[in-house]
């Protein structure tokens, strides 16, 4: 017999998913989103904002990892990091995997999701807010950056999709990519999700890619699939002066060892996820377009 | 406003895709099931057999090339090639990149299938049909290879997913590999489509990986992300002799030079495709069902 | 923005409802079905059996009061009325609605059903299962009925739709009807809830009433329109004697003015009621086919 | 096997229905709207605009006769009737049936709709575009009317619900209705369909009677189930001299005999549809805004 609760949710205007609903955990509209915790019958339980899954229990370990392993582990000692978003937690205990971590700050601006992130999803967070080197600030992180005077070894913007209102657009453009540039240690890292990168709709990922690279000397974009998307995920690294293409195996192999609880990421993983598809080497060289403060992409 | 025609495709009984749906190209109900081909939104015109996407116009190249290059590319010269299921062409278009090919047999169930793709799907044959290397057999894919008197370089099993009922069931089973073992030559090749591999749905794909690796004493599981099929999904590549992962670089670049009109597969590709992710790398390890003809497992 | 939570209903092959969900209250597996009390954002909270809406806070008294009301009102002084289904205690408040009424008896075959909603739903039972008059008996509605000593006055049918297996099917005959026949009081009537009558989809409703027109002299197919089941409705009601559209208007409008609490039923409902357009007067006319054991209808 | 193709019309923020979709007879957008005319499983072919369900095969007899005939059945003799909308056709249809017809203008605002029409769905038109007493006029209703030198016998709205943008929603305001009140024969008379009557959604319904009831002494609001609508459907009947509840039953039925191929209206029928269940009696009676130019309602 069919299910009849299910949740839907349309992923562009021709594509959309929907999965069997188990429970509604918690569902309120914060002063900035809608914002739903569902457990669902395919993805366990999940983290919903304005109809959007950001993350769930059965595959947030793949986008976690993958956002954070491939830059941290080709780092020397990176000390102190930033993560604009990543309110479910997840993002700092990727972080404070690494024993040289001295700082982690997250900035969300949405003090509600957080709260709520804390007490409806442990298996998120595991506990790391109440890490001592953990602070967590409200604010919009572009405004907070901007003003901050700290120098960061990482930035990890963990961030919805840029969709065509809100603040969240001025967090993809050239210019936030700028001061970004000027708070980072010589060999800091940026990483930034970058939206879908299916062949069909992964522009939004070439723009960013691009982008990036107008800032940063080296820019290295991947991408990995988190089942819970529907589809394949971008994600773009850059830095000024660190290349995690060039990390020695035998150096990274050393640092995995060190580290415990990953389930996704490993040294092979490490490499083959900067392996691009000859169609999206091509998009990247081919792209033109800068996203700025002006004109800024819409995801949706 | 938001469209009102639409694909609805469940993928398990707890996950469902929809597409906005353009056109009605073809319906029927064929000797063996129900075809459709559409032209959707999101992915443009695509073959659907028993409501479930087959391949799809945007991105059939991602799938028909990772099923049949990384094995083609390992081999010294294959001449003679063997493909079950199928009916678009494409793995034959595939296979035909290769010029020391000599003879494609296509192995389908399903003649109306065949003929269907043919008249409205060139974009996947290009014309292949018509090569005097092709030939076309209208047959049980199992039956024919049993009591064929031929070996094969590669065999391709380009099948739908093993569902709970029907013939294609017994194309995944231990018997069936026994079969194809004897029919391949010393370094010959099999290729096989094995459903899903995202990380809540990959028990099929883990099994069928584990079936193969009792009868072939080379196993190579490997993933691709199909935007289309909503799911990363798996391929288990199979041989006595030939082991993808050791082709040397130099010699596999100098074999794709040759080939024209790939846009998927490239040699930095080729190895990353066989990097499995931590979690899937324990789990062939720990998977202990052997799928058999007595007891073959249902993939829905 | 669109919902993310969604109830769906496939109420045929070709046709299904969405209505945004706001609260799962209560889901559960039952002895004998699958249980949920859900809130939709249209129609408030309500009773899904099978994934199939049984009624709504928004418009249950249009369907409990029109399957009823007209009969009830056309008798002088019913006193024992049994309901069969109708485990939500609705048909049995709008029985209680009238003073002369001395005993009902409710037999549900699913307790925990009849449990749930005395629990969840008090707008609908509204404290009736206290009632000194009121006995509920867990059993299969035919056995009782047929292995019963007592007659009723009324015997209301509030049961789920004949489905293609279960013991519902069984609910629906000629068999069952002449079982009722020799239950009921001289002016006793019957009446039961006779699936979609809907132009499209009402051959049940016809093969229905024709079934109990075998049976009862005076039969009254009649419909109404109750919103959440996305469809026109209809009852069917039979005597032996008694005939609703004879009933004096003033005489009905002097019990009317004792009832108190009715919102859909008045006295110039009850004549319109039993108005049928021209297509379903013809199609009772034409309708041949009888309902029994060996062959019973399946609605879907 | 669940249908893989479906038509999805959400009818209010949180209800939808699904129908199984056949085949795209034609789509396009015309100036003015999304136009598609497609056959569904449970309905047939059907016309449909901004993806709202106008009129199907299966049920628009329902429609289009309770729209027309009961103000026509209860005016002397007839002769000269406008229609805004109803480009299908239909509404023509069912105001020739009349004998004493001798003028029908039917006023759109998109040639292109009643054009595909015509070509489409002659079970609809049944070929009246071509007979000599119908004239077609592409223009605003409004503003036709108002500077329309002439007056009608009848004048029937068969407009799109008043959402929430474009000029349809000046079309159920006490300012158009008073246009109306000065370009009718002294006992003609107005109809118009006033959207849903369902329970929990007939708020524009009793707003559009209430406005009716500003600007002509006698109203009748009717109701109806026309299934593909998934809801009870609301009309109102006003007129400054005819009222259609007056009519008597003998000379009703001698005008009946004397028309052919009515398959939902009978005499019976004519009076039923002005009884109104208890909640909306009330409903019009408490109902105290008036739709007015300045502030008109939005449907949706």
């Amino acid at each position: 017999m069919l299910n009849s609760r299910w949740f839907l949710e349309f992923t562009t205007k021709d594509e959309g998913s929907i999965q069997s609903l188990i429970e509604v955990i918690h569902s309120s509209n914060t002063e900035f989103q809608r914002l739903e915790i569902l457990k669902l019958g395919s993805f366990g339980k999940c983290l919903i904002l304005d109809g959007k899954i950001q993350s769930t229990e059965a595959d947030e370990f793949i986008y976690h990892e993958t956002l954070v392993q491939p830059a941290i582990m080709s780092m020397e000692r990176p000390e102190k990091v930033l993560i604009a978003g990543g309110g479910e937690g997840a993002t700092i205990r990727e972080v404070l995997r690494h024993g040289s971590i001295k700082e982690v700050t997250l900035v969300d601006l949405d003090r509600e999701v957080v709260e709520s992130c804390k007490r409806y999803m442990p298996e998120w967070h595991n506990g790391v807010f109440d890490d001592p080197r953990v602070k967590v600030v409200y604010d919009d992180a572009r405004k907070y950056i901007e003003s901050s005077d700290e120098v960061f070894d990482l930035i990890v913007l963990d961030l919805p999709e840029p969709f065509d209102s809100g603040p969240v657009q001025l967090l993809y453009t050239k210019e936030f990519y700028s001061i970004i540039s000027g708070k980072l240690t010589t060999s800091g890292c940026l990483v930034t999700q970058a939206t879908s990168s299916a062949v069909h709709n992964c522009s939004a990922f070439k723009i960013i890619g691009r982008t990036a690279g107008e800032v940063f000397p080296v820019i290295r974009p991947y991408t990995v699939n988190i089942p819970s998307f529907y589809s394949p995920w971008g994600f773009i690294f850059a830095s000024n002066a660190t290349d995690p293409v060039k990390v020695q195996k035998k150096e990274l192999e050393n640092k995995i060892r060190k580290v415990e609880g990953l389930s996704y990421y490993n040294s092979d993983i490490h490499y083959s996820l900067f392996s691009l598809p000859t169609f999206l080497q091509k998009g990247f060289k081919e792209e033109s377009r800068i996203n700025t403060d002006d004109d800024p992409i819409s995801f949706y």
